[in-house]
Parts: structure tokens; sequence; C-alpha cells
């Protein structure tokens, strides 16, 4: 998989397009006819991936960048006459990963301006486009870099995420006892009336329900009910 | 739907940060404690969407910054003890667009150096991640917040994108008179062999069923098998 960026005015952005490229994993950049290349704004903003920029390749056209890819996908925020198939980057980042398989792809960003050219799109088999606010869809190209960086990614299937350590969770007895420990207490403390229950029980299992409690909650919350007890005297019960 | 940025360094990303909002259809920005806000870099990273800024209020406490919220999401890319539930930004986002109805949804990023504190995730019901280089998954505050907001509005079902112009497809009985008018053309030329046709049609079908052709398309192509057999004096067939 390789980035193209075309043109680009601003080398700030090259940067920033690097460190969004090596946040998913992407290291491989050609520069077409970048402005100013290389240059110290580029490696202020690509902190961590300046190795990306080290090894991004220069050249003077677009052919030569996509001299060897099996498919091009050209990012295009307006809609214009194009004879290759338009849609979203996430289903152009799944069309990519199936024929990632059989050579290189291109993804094809252009300047920050307006974007890829008509004969630059062109090139493209593809015409990618990101939904965004229609009063209002100039993404800076270094963000536009990281969304489809970011849907290639997932396209791959490369979505680990961190996980919070898993507690074990509360069995239905668990908190059958702890429904009837409660149904005690708020008696005992005058709060619930068995003679007029109303709707308390039934608003309070929903509640633990719907929480999805763990043994160590129902634990916290009986211990809370059997210092009420206690303050009762009726902590033998 | 409100975006909040807590302890933010840099202005500039306060600004980007606010046109990667804008562009997904966000516009309702808080700042807890920045360092400099209003200030102009953040007005020229914002360009058209610095309305989003000029609306953007400054409280002293993320306390205050989630007043009235009913869910907020705090985005963080370390693993850590956290007692809510951790989700991938994309998971994150479906319940988001669910809660939403029911009142205000927050959406919590953290400085640029370290994220958000333990303290300040506490306050968050749910943690989101979003899926990275585990090598480098340092992904710059405004870049994070273009994710996090592109997922919001594809959650939300906003996924219009520009389409090209459709195109009237072929039937199966053009491609069939194609196919047809191919063979006969190129067995007059003496490219095809009807005592050893090898593989040749049914290539050529394969190639026609894989391009999907359009009924222009198959007309261009009759047009140049007709050009041909003029030229070899049998435009008459």
């Amino acid at each position: 998989m390789r980035v193209v960026l075309v043109h680009t005015s601003h080398p700030g952005n090259i940067g920033a397009s690097a460190r969004a490229m090596y946040t998913m994993g992407l290291n491989r950049l050609a520069l077409v006819a970048p402005a100013k290349f290389p240059h110290p704004d580029a490696d202020a903003m690509a902190t961590g991936a300046i190795g990306v920029l080290s090894s991004a390749t220069v050249v003077p056209t677009l052919e030569e960048a996509l001299a060897g890819c099996v498919l091009a996908i050209g990012l295009s925020a307006r809609p214009r006459a194009f004879a290759g198939r338009v849609m979203s980057i996430r289903e152009a980042s799944l069309e990519a990963v199936g024929r990632a398989g059989h050579g290189d792809v291109a993804l094809v960003f252009g300047t920050e301006m307006s974007g890829l050219s008509n004969e630059e799109l062109a090139q493209c088999g593809i015409a990618a486009t990101i939904p965004a606010n229609p009063d209002y869809s100039s993404l800076n190209v270094a963000a536009a870099v990281q969304l489809a960086a970011y849907e290639l990614r997932m396209a791959a299937g490369l979505r680990d995420v961190w996980r919070a350590p898993r507690f074990a969770a509360a069995t239905h007895d668990d908190v059958e006892s702890l429904v009837a420990h409660a149904q005690r207490t708020l008696t005992d403390i005058g709060f619930l009336d068995p003679q007029r229950p109303r709707r308390l029980m039934p608003r309070l299992r929903r509640l633990f329900g719907r929480a999805g409690l763990e043994r160590e909650e129902v634990n916290i919350l009986r211990g809370m009910l059997a210092r009420i007890d206690e303050l009762l005297g009726r902590g033998g019960r």
C-alpha cells in the first residue's frame, strides 16, 4: 500500500500525513512535485513518523508515482464526471484490501486548495469520497489521509484495541439474593411498605439487570445493606 | 453531541479540531482550561469552521463541560484500569447515536502529550479507542477528533457520497451481439482460426462480463469492428 500526495503546498501537511499514515501502520509515501520538501515544518509535524519522511520518494509526475500499481484510489470530495467507479472510502478500502494481494495499491490525494484535477483522477480506477457535511466538506489533507489509512486498517481486520480487565459477572442467584436482602432491609428502614410495595422491587430488578452486575459489585451492595442491618441492631439476621 | 478538549496545549490543534468537527457536521465545542485561547493559530487552522470556535465554551473543569450529558465517551490510546466499558470508536459511535435521543453525548479528548488522566477518564461512561499501529499509536488530537467525528457521522447513517452519473447497462443480447460481431471480424482479419479457436472467445466473454459493459461502450466497440469490416470491404454484412 502506498500513499501518494500530489502537488502538496504546505510541508507541514506532508509531515502530518506521514504521522497519520504511520499511526495506521502505513509507511510508503510518494510525493509528486511537492512545493517544499524536505522542510523543517514537515519534520516537526511528523513527530515519531520521521522515518516515513526520510524514506519518501519524490517524483515529477503522478504517472511515475503510480508505476507498478494494480489499483489507484483517488480521493475526491467534489462530484464530477468520472469514468471509473465512485464509492465511499469505506467501500474503497475493502476493495483495496482485496486487490492488495495482487500488487501495490495506491491512495492518491490532491492539493490543499482543489484536490485532484480531472486528469489526475482519470488515472485512478476508483474515486473514493469521505461522507461529510454538505455545507463544509473541506477536510485538511492530512485529516483525509488519517481517515483513509484508518479505514484501510479496519478493512484489513487490524481492529485490536485495549480492553479493560474482565471482572466475574454476578450469577442469577447472586442477584436474587441481593434483591431479597434489599427487600428485607428496605422494609426494615420503612422505605418499602409490604402492604403497598408499588413498583419499587421491579424497578430495582430492572436497574440491576440493565447494569449487568459483577460479583464484586453485588458484594459491595450487600455490604452496604448489612451495615444498615447492623445499625438497626439486626445484624444477626 | 458535544466535543470536549481537555487542557489542550497548542491553539492550532483547537482550530484543526474545530475544522475536523465541522466537516462531519458537529459544531458544539467545549474547551477545558486551554493553554491559549482564543489565539490566531486556532483561527488559522479552523479555516471555514471559524464559527465553531466563536461559539465554543471555555470552562475550568471537565465536570462543568460534562454537565447535563447522558453519556461521556473518553478517547484513550493507552490501556489502563478503567471501571467503565472499553470499546473501539466504531462501537462507541453506535452507542453514542443510540443514546443521543435521550440527551447530550460528549466526546472527550485529553492533552497532546498524555491524553486524559485516569481521573478524567473515570468521569466517562465509556472509554473508546482507535485501532492503531501498536508501534506508534500517537494520533494528533485533531486527527483523533476527525476520526471520531467521522465514525459518529457514519453511525448516524449520514453516508451520502457523490456518485458518478449512471449510464445504461448493456443487456445480455447487446453483449451477445457484440461477441458474435467480434467473432466474425476477428475471423475475417485472420486473428481467430475457426478450426483452432483456442480460448479466445471465452476469454473475451469473461473480460466483458467482468467489466459490466455499458450500452454506449458496446456501441463504441461495435463501431470499431464495423470500421475494420469496412476497410476489409465487408461493411455491408
